[in-house]
């Protein structure tokens, strides 16, 4: 892979499981069904901002990929896209966000209370689905990367006000938070699959999981709030340290780590001071880095892929690695 | 069962069942263990405030009297004692509680995000624990209760400064919120047994639990911050409507209403208020009402006992009935 990829569009490489995730988007719609009003109002908020069904995609890729023509992964792919949006339902609470691709939170639209019991709602229905699928292979993977994202959660707590906060705890952070998922997603689509194929999508899933978070941190700090759904340099006005900054601090002058440290301890930072913080960063060279490191963990995703047989899906795969870094939202 | 029964202590019908609840601590502190420091943090402080282990209790005594004997079982113990801890847990973030057990909550000892990170930590865990028993049945049955409890806690909220909140809603609430980890935890113990001993087992459970519960919201009115380490009349103070009240709304005067509705419209209700209220419905009769329900639930879970054969272990059952309704914390 170099670095003039060709833009890869989301849409493009969901083309081979096109089908498939028409089904996912009307299981998940089955799943989280309520006869609560309050329940039923949430789950109607939430599937109309429906994401990109990403790690399904993963998923249904990931099986083709191994050889594997099974429909009811259909409903693991519908539980892994439910297993996130329960995350996110807690995340957007633990974060106080109020927005999330472009539409209001549940905390926002409805209270932080709902939001916590959403959240647990949401992930118990993922539970009862598994035991349906009547297998506890899947199970344990989901179960056991759940767990990693709450202890990525409470890493992430650490990483706010703390300047200190170093690349190997942003690595253990986003693996935990993000990648164990999508690595979680390849993993349970190739449970039947021989042993070294098992590895080698897991191992994919997470390589690709952290590229696609440092792309993610990078775009907090380059896009526009037209674009992602989100402000712009939400994450210095949250004090959330990430990568870009990580790399550019020991690069910056006693002044202008100053300014950092300013902003990292107002509470309410103003608009230009993320912008000049956002300045600095990119002048010491801490987004390239960070762009440099995404791309080198693209590179060891796509070598991962090797171990598989040369098939449509496992270029669609590579495919998702393009999308992955070089996404603009 | 009369109302003059003799009291029992929770160490009397814990006696039988003694050894393996010391197994059961001991399995809950292991399966809780953390590296992250935090989340230790947290879990010496859930550990600490420890509870009666009531839950575990029942399990062991369901299993024994169900005429099972498998040691595997303080593992199930272990865990719905931990799944009753990650409900604790978010529900003292839910409802912003700063007491309970007469110790800090973790959302006041750390903050609101540690606690819904820690109540999603130790949810997971509990999961990887029942995956590894190696048998989906326990799975599905706490998969489904843990359910039911979102939908009781979303119910929670509607019985907040509703004074339209009906008998009724208040029994599917207490259903769901609190009878229906008890009913499962009775279930998962007799899992192995004749379905009529199974069910038994289950429909005792829910209308323990159920009794269980109203006694818990007559305590709130009745006892002392000293007994039951939560401030008294909190309920009221909260907002929150229960048996006593639904019952004494219909028989107060025009007047009465009045002083009630002020309270529920009152932001921070002064202790005053709050007495005044608990007068009003005690001299309704609300409290007598509630009580008579209690026990009329405890003569039902007493009578469904009646399927399983007479032993030391079924005896042990009623006490636990005894115990839930004549409590004093």
């Amino acid at each position: 892979m170099s670095e003039q990829v060709i833009r890869v569009t989301l849409r493009d490489l969901q083309r081979p499981v096109a089908e498939d995730l028409e089904r996912v988007a009307l299981e998940l719609r089955r799943i989280i069904a309520a006869d609560f009003p309050t329940i039923a109002d949430a789950n109607d908020h939430l599937l109309r901002m429906k994401g990109k069904l990403f790690r399904p995609t993963l998923l249904l890729l990931s099986h083709r990929a191994a050889g594997g023509a099974d429909r009811r992964l259909v409903k693991l792919a519908a539980v892994v896209e439910l297993i996130h949006l329960a995350t996110l339902v807690h995340d957007d609470s633990v974060d106080h966000s109020a927005l999330r691709r472009g539409m209001p939170t549940l905390n926002a639209l409805f209270s932080h209370q709902v939001a916590v019991i959403m959240g647990d709602y949401l992930y118990s229905r993922a539970i009862i689905e598994l035991v349906q699928v009547g297998d506890l292979e899947p199970l344990r993977v989901f179960a056991r990367v759940t767990n990693e994202m709450t202890i990525g959660e409470m890493r992430q707590l650490e990483a706010h006000d703390k300047l200190a906060f170093s690349e190997s705890q942003y690595d253990l952070l986003i693996r935990a938070k993000t990648a164990s998922l999508l690595s979680g997603a390849c993993e349970v689509a190739a449970l039947d699959a021989a042993a070294p194929v098992r590895e080698a999508l897991s191992r994919f899933g997470m390589l690709l999981g952290m590229a696609f978070q440092i792309t993610d941190d990078l775009l907090d700090y380059t896009q526009p709030e037209a674009v992602t759904g989100k402000p712009s340099g939400l994450d210095l006005k949250e004090h959330k340290v990430t990568l870009p900054l990580i790399a550019a601090l020991p690069r910056l002058s006693p002044g202008e780590r100053r300014v950092v440290s300013q902003l990292m301890t107002t509470a309410d930072p103003t608009d230009a001071q993320v912008a000049e913080v956002i300045q600095l960063i990119e002048a010491a060279g801490g987004m390239d880095y960070a762009r440099r490191r995404a791309l080198d963990l693209a590179q060891q995703a796509d070598a991962a892929l090797g171990v598989l047989p040369p098939t449509p899906a496992r270029e669609a795969l590579r495919d998702c690695i393009a999308y992955a870094v070089e996404r603009r939202s």
